[in-house]
């Protein structure tokens, strides 16, 4: 099974019913690694555990973390699921294009975010991926439960994993979100400080910034490149006297 | 809609919550038409109707009936679910394979056949099918809830009905080679001023920078957007005196 390395991310689920009904089909499907993001239901409730059935250590074993980011530690791909309200301003994708891509290099950490079950995911946490799978549905009922949608996206990953066994292809080092995050703040800090962004617009502006990254799936020697940039900049910034860009 | 001539077949469904969910996925996917063959509990529980949600009309049409062959009335085409237990003196299909078969002609009645929560189907009732499917588990945990096999199954029918294509996801405007190109020499200017770049290794820097942005697929939106962002940084480095960027 090739889906050791891909972490199944809720963000706030707030069903008993729903965490063991995804505790089991992971198992199901060969996956083990559940986190939760402040998670508004308790996995040990007996709903949890009745659903569950024989897959009640994935439940036991689940990490719990405050935040996304903290979740996402050290993932150097990650896939973020929307629902039909989505607005549309990053390219959304179909799980069968888009999931295979996270099972490429079998010893990178990955991972999938599942959203709330009634408000999904804000678009902050939206920017941690870099790529957004729709689940095409009826326009009648667009509506997926929750555990109905990871069981469709671990199904997907466990028949792609099947046609990945034995090809190796060589990748490059995906850059980890947090360390990619780390180069957000730098880039944030430097336009505000030349007056390209305005606090009270900036994070609108930065998440135009992080789509276009995140669009790029950055590499770990990428994201030292660019934070060298910003060094440079500083740099020149604080030594205008000896630049060759003049004032016109 | 391209799955309605499918019926969902579920013989003696024991668990309310199993048909509430099924009618949703049902209704998500596209799919209208269940029959409930001597079911061993009640499609209008409570349990049934909060896991229906909005697709509680999928259960109140849900047709019953006593036999799995009155059920199969009319129907051409049909195709069984079988668990890893099956005896194997048929073939087993995978469902991506097999099920699309179901809708090669949209006027004829079809089914598909899922068995009892605990014991499946009878040898007699899988002799109704004229294919089997088997969806592909986990050995250490093979055995799917009701709910998410059917799921699976209508998820399978609807991307192979494409039903709900695509086309309403949006593909953002791609900057053409030459407006890029254009950026790409901003760039490269101003890195040379800054001392970012040497002239005898620009060209072998610069590819890497070419090589991140073309990844990203650079929308026209965004070139305009880092062009503004090299304008902004430009102004800071000969406007030093009034930055707030200081020599360490």
């Amino acid at each position: 099974m090739g889906l050791a390395g891909v972490k199944i991310v809720l963000v706030e689920p707030a069903g008993p019913l729903n965490l063991g009904s995804i505790a089991r089909v992971m198992k199901n499907f060969g996956c083990n690694d559940l986190v939760l993001v402040n998670p508004q239901c308790d996995r040990s409730s007996p709903e949890a555990l009745k659903m569950a059935v024989h897959a009640k250590e994935i439940l036991t074993s689940a990490v719990i973390e405050d935040t996304l980011i903290a979740a996402l530690q050290g993932c150097v791909r990650v896939i973020a699921t929307v629902g039909r309200d989505y607005g549309r301003d990053r390219p959304l994708e179909n799980p069968r294009i888009a999931l295979p891509w996270l099972l490429e290099n079998p010893t990178e950490p990955t991972a999938i975010i599942f959203g709330r079950e009634d408000r999904g995911l804000t678009n902050e946490e939206l920017n941690y991926a870099h790529r957004l799978v729709y689940i095409p549905t009826n326009p009648d009922y667009p509506s997926l439960n929750l555990a109905t949608a990871v069981s469709l996206c671990c199904y997907e990953l466990s028949q792609s994993a099947a046609t990945f066994s034995s090809k190796n292809l060589s990748t490059p080092e995906i850059a980890p979100v947090d360390v990619v995050e780390t180069y957000y703040q730098e880039l944030e800090s430097l336009l505000l400080a030349i007056g390209y962004l305005y606090p009270h617009t900036a994070a609108s502006r930065m998440q135009k910034f992080r789509h276009l990254y995140n669009r790029a799936h950055l590499q770990t020697t990428e994201v030292s490149m660019l934070r060298g940039l910003l060094r440079q900049v500083e740099w020149a910034i604080s030594h205008q006297h000896h630049g060759n860009i003049q004032d016109g």
